[in-house]
């Protein structure tokens, strides 16, 4: 995604420039609200910007807005919270108009248990658990305001405000989730794995096709 | 689509079928509600029909449901009523994750006009004005049960029901619409182009991708 960016960028604008994101996304999760920031030489009207960049950007990738900001700003360290959205298709057929935008179960899910488990995972815990390896970040607690299901039709989805996320963390708790809503462990046992802070307890990482990046909220934004 | 139902029946049952659909759609429509039958020597319950149509199908169609059905049931000439989606994405950016599903316009439609335009075309009336060329339809005349557009954050849509449609006719529907949406014509417009019956005076047919026939209803349903 960052390549395909600079490249449009680069093709756009003629210049060599480096975009840094909110975040790193795995291959194949969605993202309608990531945020990334650049400098450059070249001097343009925020809606030219937005509509340059898109001219030249990949079908798979567009810029919904581009705004001026001050140069310290920070797309990564300015931060305050991001929302995702796991999806799941609970339903007995494949869905070909949403196909790679969900995870395809063909069981009907219990999301009912699944809310009062995700409930659970609310508050600022250490979440190791819910960490892959690999995960780069200095400590394991993070606050998470917002763990909320709900069923839209075929679909469960799974809505994770915080103020930050470990790597994989909420593909751990859709996996994880995803143990209860087949009835195969109680809600209860989400807070039991939550405590046992062991990555080997928890359930395996859910496809990333189902995760979308819908929001990150910044220092100074009127709603922060 | 009719192809690709055929092989992946004949690959599944082993025998070579015909299959009848509720009607045509042109190429690049979708259709979450499409119904087609077929006689088969093959016996198979309906779970395990639906589910062997789905191993053998193609990821862009799926078989959501089966059922057996009396010998004398006829998936086009028992259709009683049919419910169409046309879907505009008016925002100034692409929608990667949408892409073909919607029209996208850059410009904000009207969406208001466009609903007081729609509901002109509610009743039994001679639609030649939105009938393309080839139609063979032996009569102009359809009862259009409900049309009405809706607005859903950055999409607009257009529900119809009728007892049939004429070729292209929701297509040309939704590009007359358009005029209004853009607000080159009024919304009574609309009703003049209607009783001109007369093709040359609506705007163009829209694009197949933002059409999706969603239901068919059959005598005897229950909600028929």
């Amino acid at each position: 995604m960052q390549g395909a960016v600079e490249e449009a960028l680069e093709r756009f604008l003629g210049e060599l420039v480096r975009v840094k994101a909110s975040g790193r996304t795995d291959a194949g999760v969605h993202a309608t609200g990531q945020v990334i920031a650049f400098d450059a030489f070249a001097v343009r009207t925020e809606r030219a910007m937005r509509d340059g960049l898109n001219a030249h950007l990949p079908r798979t990738v567009a810029c919904v807005d581009a705004r001026v900001v001050p140069a310290e700003f920070d797309a990564r360290g300015d931060v305050v919270r991001k929302r995702y959205r796991y999806t799941w298709l609970d339903r007995p057929s494949r869905s070909p108009m949403r196909e790679d935008r969900g995870w395809h179960l063909r069981r009907r899910l219990d999301d009912r248990a699944m809310a009062e488990a995700a409930r659970l995972l609310e508050g600022q815990h250490d979440f190791s658990a819910f960490r892959a390896e690999g995960c780069t970040a200095k400590h394991p607690t993070r606050t998470v305001e917002v763990a909320r299901v709900i069923r839209v039709e075929d679909e469960v989805q799974l809505e994770m405000v915080g103020n930050g996320f470990l790597r994989h963390m909420i593909r751990i708790v859709a996996g994880t989730l995803t143990e209860v809503g087949v009835g195969r462990r109680p809600p209860a046992w989400v807070g039991e794995v939550l405590e046992g802070r062991d990555r080997a307890r928890a359930a395996r990482t859910a496809p990333a096709s189902g995760l979308c990046l819908e929001r990150v909220w910044y220092r100074g934004d009127p709603d922060a």
